[in-house]
């Protein structure tokens, strides 16, 4: 069950988006003193920042915006819709939190911050999702263009995104226009969440609580991917995937237990038979 | 048999091309009252030329222009393209209405004209295949190269695609040297039509009318996928596909009926006993 | 074993190199003479640079220059790390003379040279894991952001990659970070060398001298591909690949033998029986 | 005596401020649909706009902004500024009401809003003059130098301007680091207000309330052009002027009365007798 | 009387047109094989077009497009304002042939065809023109304002122009909004066409055939400056100067016969007694 | 006698080079510290760099590049210029030295280095210099349309210039073709070395050592303005100027002597009697 998609887990408190925010600065610091070809751009985008939303505003305007909508205006939109959405806000937090936890390429959270594409296209669709909302088809379809041309992730806007979602890489990932992803789900490149053909209406998958879809994982249709359920890489799904179950071919089938949460863990083998 | 490639179908009449014209305009008029901080784009554009073609070549142009060939000069290569070729020029217009028809979350023609990679990728390969043509290799591969760049897709020049095409999404597609590519096709995200190795000469495959390509699908080698035929997501096709018939798996084989025209009704589904 | 890699084979001497330079400049005056519109970019890329590198330089740092990074930044950084680098020096100009050997679509080096985003991604790598050698990692994540949203690959800097290595269309390429590849191996587009999961620690799969991995190919984990095997496209490997074997399927499994240097004729099908 | 220099006008209240934008903003909402071609400029640079200052902030970022200093930090900067500097915020309303009061051609405020180079020269120099006093003098000689480039108007960020100040056509102005420009000056084009040689300390001139400096007045020196008097076309003024005198001439004199506000009325001609 | 404004002289012909245009496209054949660094600009802005207000639409975009109103929308504005108005289109050609016959520093027409910014500024503000008589004022202030940032030189998009007009240098020319400019005038930089002050209507100079302002001269008012008169470096006019005279000094006397046409000589000296 | 124009003063010797580089990279030091939003481009443009004229070449290019000739190409020629010609490349170090020494506002090399306009025109001029006595006329003539179009000089790439030479402001200087300016010269703005007339040959004024032209001042025909001699503000100067006098007026006319070197002191005054 995905109601509670987009709520907030007990520990995304405001608490930690202080200790985060600073933990981010002293990292900014240190890489200014480091690297000071890089100085400007970290100094203007975080410490010149009020808080992480206004940072992450500006790096998503920084990267996102062109001639067709100007960095200026990217940036009014993504304070704005933060500035509406609470939840959205702190999900933006979860997120990159779940990046250091998650990625063992990960040392610092200013790397994700300032260079990943998977944060960034997921922080960009936030916006995007919220525009939509608010009847804005134009611009937030603009905003998926851009985030498909600069990031290889093509989110559609009205797509519901929970907080603590991890895009690994994102090239060639593709989310599809009802599709439901829950919290505290990781998601590898060249995966899709497509639609089951031309009829209208809810046909894209729901992905729930914890699922990991490994790398190229295409999941078809208005089917649910169950809690804590592991898709395997490159595996095609078809049908409902039980909970705590590992799904894996071409079409999947069941072959076996997921054990733990394979979101958090990150592994994309077949299990032990295999 | 494919020499009907690139050819008009009877409902692609200029009566068609003025309706379609006619109602992207309205739809311009409509959205630049919706949302003023996109109206000077939609106006340029759309509303302030004289002919869609010189609408798509000023859109093409926007996106693909760079340092390298200015945005000025792209324009240029896209009317002179335009004018030379009637049936590309045909074959724009029901790329467009493709769109429109097939994908159920497309519900105006302003979006895929504005936004939708897959139709830009398409429209750009159709001026680099006439520069090919011409002899003008270097621009050619330029264009192929500036298209991959900016929309994921990476077709080559001389490779031939009908008209009434529809490439959904066209994050990591590839179509090689001598793919040949029939009218009223679909193709997915992450597809390859490639080739079957070193060796010159025709060595891509051929892509029938009617053919729906699932999300991940490959096709390698100098084979034919027949009218009407199915290829399943994921599916690695290395052998012909009779007509009307579905493939799946990998390496792919054939696992039911079609059933209709795959293209249209975009369904990757494996087909009913799976 | 793969201590050899980024070692120099006997033939990448550097005669070679002044008589591929020579080849390419003699390129470039033609194409000056037959293509105007594109004069300038040839003649400053390459007619005005003093040798092959300058070239290479000057041609990354017009494609990966951006607002963070200008692209006289990076043609510095282009700069010191081929200066610095003898080895990453000749496998630049290896990798070029690879694409020529191999791709039946090439007919020049110019063309490579200027367009391909596999080569451009490569060589940038190069750069990037100098930098991240140098103890930069700021700047060679910088440089592997920008590498993946301009060509589409995404590859760690800490990855070992060797000479004569061709990644051919590049797109939705991934590359982990504890990753090797041999020399004159060739990797097709939408591949992964990706991680067994959240362990730190050598965790991604090392290729060995003269590996073709075939389109959509997925090798994950510290595992080995041998010496001349093959990967047929869309496989999943999860297990070490014998030396000189073609492996298929999901999971893959060998099903034959790859028969001469797979890297090299970039037969992509599954083998005679298949 | 200058003393109230950036002092405030009695009739430059918040009650002004909130009049001038709403007029603003209905000239805006006119325009956007009188010209769609450059809606979207003025809807996001004026109409998302929450007040003036604002509106202010962001042109100028968008025209002074470039790849030193984006126009996102220009913005943070110009915000800044204004928030912590009442003074000079109203002394930029009271800038733009001047130029609509007394230039003949200028029938709304949009025009200068949008384009007067002057305005926007002076109003990036408040920015500019505040940066100075914070001790950020790279920053500010950074602005003086793009505003230079751009609008053709060389402000040492030192200089100490009024409110109500109307630089006309601005090109080739000068003004020298410890000049003062009293409230509800006139300055045309090819201005100069300049040192009085090598000698470091106060060394440029002193401009009183009402003035008027013609086309090319070049007045050198620590001098004082007294309230109301008018420079004529040209001049050179070597000596101070008395108030409500006109002078004129190479070297300058007196030449009769300048009767009324010169300022205001922007009478650049010699006097009756000549 | 200048009632002959904007009137074609005789030998403006389009024979005339067809034969310069000629002379231009083999000056551009000529520099393009002696400077390859240049040739692609060179070939697309002229060996591309199709006659020469193409050729000058194609150039003037590339100065003058931005962020704001973009090359291809500048272009398309240009291109309408050169079909709309066949004796400003003849203009263009005579400004392009006043030039190489004046000016001793001028060889060829494509310097001044590419380079000179008193000609680029006199082009826009003939397209600027047009618009402000089509009653767009916001896009025709654009124009000028642009033409001023780039080209420092201010003229007023009413003020009229005739043909074979050179504007040498340019920088810190100000024309004001009812200027008249006649046929066959030459001026230099610095120059001010200004107003008589605060009040409306008509109060800008009136400048007839043939004659010359030379540097820094200053003109106020709504006065006449007769045929082939000669105002000297840094004169400032305040009453009509007869025909054929020279004026000089500050404020300007008859000094004495102008001999000849000035524009033509571009003989700045005072006269034989000075 | 201008022989000695670009010979170098004894005191110009590399020993000096080496000293004003180490201060500029320890004034570059403590700026990057002090405002690190503008660190970047310090660091990139001096503090990486090897001497002061790739410093100055990494500045100049970043300021002078553009779509026409981008800031790599413009970078190349820079270095070009340098290298073939040691007098302009000592002259470049004689210019700065000379600000720093003249200029009150000045209070370290850095500000001169990174923001003035006059600077950056002349060593632009340098490069457009070079490259006229190459041969290339093209590329010479682009970059001064450039340096006039973002600096306000317009300096003919033929005119010889000194070393030492400083221009304050720069904005709306002009120099001729044939002009020669000797060392030590301070030229302030709206200064014109202006012809005299349409004929071709010698035609523009001789600047000898030590002069200074004060603001606004007109030297027209070829003329001599004998060393140490002042030209004073907006003076225009028909006839050769003895050395060590004054001149002032329209016309200009002896009024006095000049006293020791009026290009050191700027003192733009007319002298103890007026």
């Amino acid at each position: 069950m995905v109601a509670d998609v987009i709520q907030l887990d007990a520990d995304a408190k405001e608490a930690d988006v202080a200790s985060l925010w600073a933990t981010l600065r002293s990292e900014a610091e240190a890489a200014i003193v480091e690297e000071p070809i890089y100085a400007s751009l970290i100094q203007t985008t975080i410490l010149e920042q009020r808080d992480i939303w206004r940072a992450f505003a500006y790096r998503l305007a920084h990267r996102l915006g062109d001639g067709d909508l100007s960095r200026l205006a990217v940036r009014d939109l993504c304070l704005s819709a933060f500035a509406a959405n609470p939840p959205a806000r702190l999900n933006v937090v979860r997120d990159l939190r779940a990046i250091r936890d998650r990625d063992p390429a990960c040392r610092r959270f200013l790397d994700p911050f300032l260079f990943y594409k998977g944060l960034a296209a997921l922080e960009g669709h936030r916006v995007a999702h919220w525009l939509w909302h608010e009847g804005r088809a134009t611009l937030s379809l603009h905003l998926q263009s851009r985030i498909s041309e600069v990031f290889g992730a093509d989110i559609h806007p009205a797509a519901r995104i929970g907080g603590g979602v991890f895009l690994d890489h994102a090239t060639a990932l593709v989310i599809g226009e009802t599709a439901v992803v829950a919290d505290d789900v990781s998601i590898l490149q060249s995966v899709t969440l497509g639609g089951s053909g031309k009829q209208s209406g809810d046909r894209h998958p729901k992905i729930e609580r914890g699922v990991l879809l490994s790398v190229g994982a295409k999941v078809l249709g208005n089917i649910r991917v169950g809690e804590g359920a592991r898709v395997a890489a490159a595996a095609v799904v078809l049908h409902d995937v039980p909970p705590h179950t590992t799904v894996a071919g071409v079409p999947a089938r069941v072959i076996g237990a997921s054990g733990g949460t394979p979101a958090f863990n990150l592994d994309q083998m077949f299990g032990d038979g295999i």
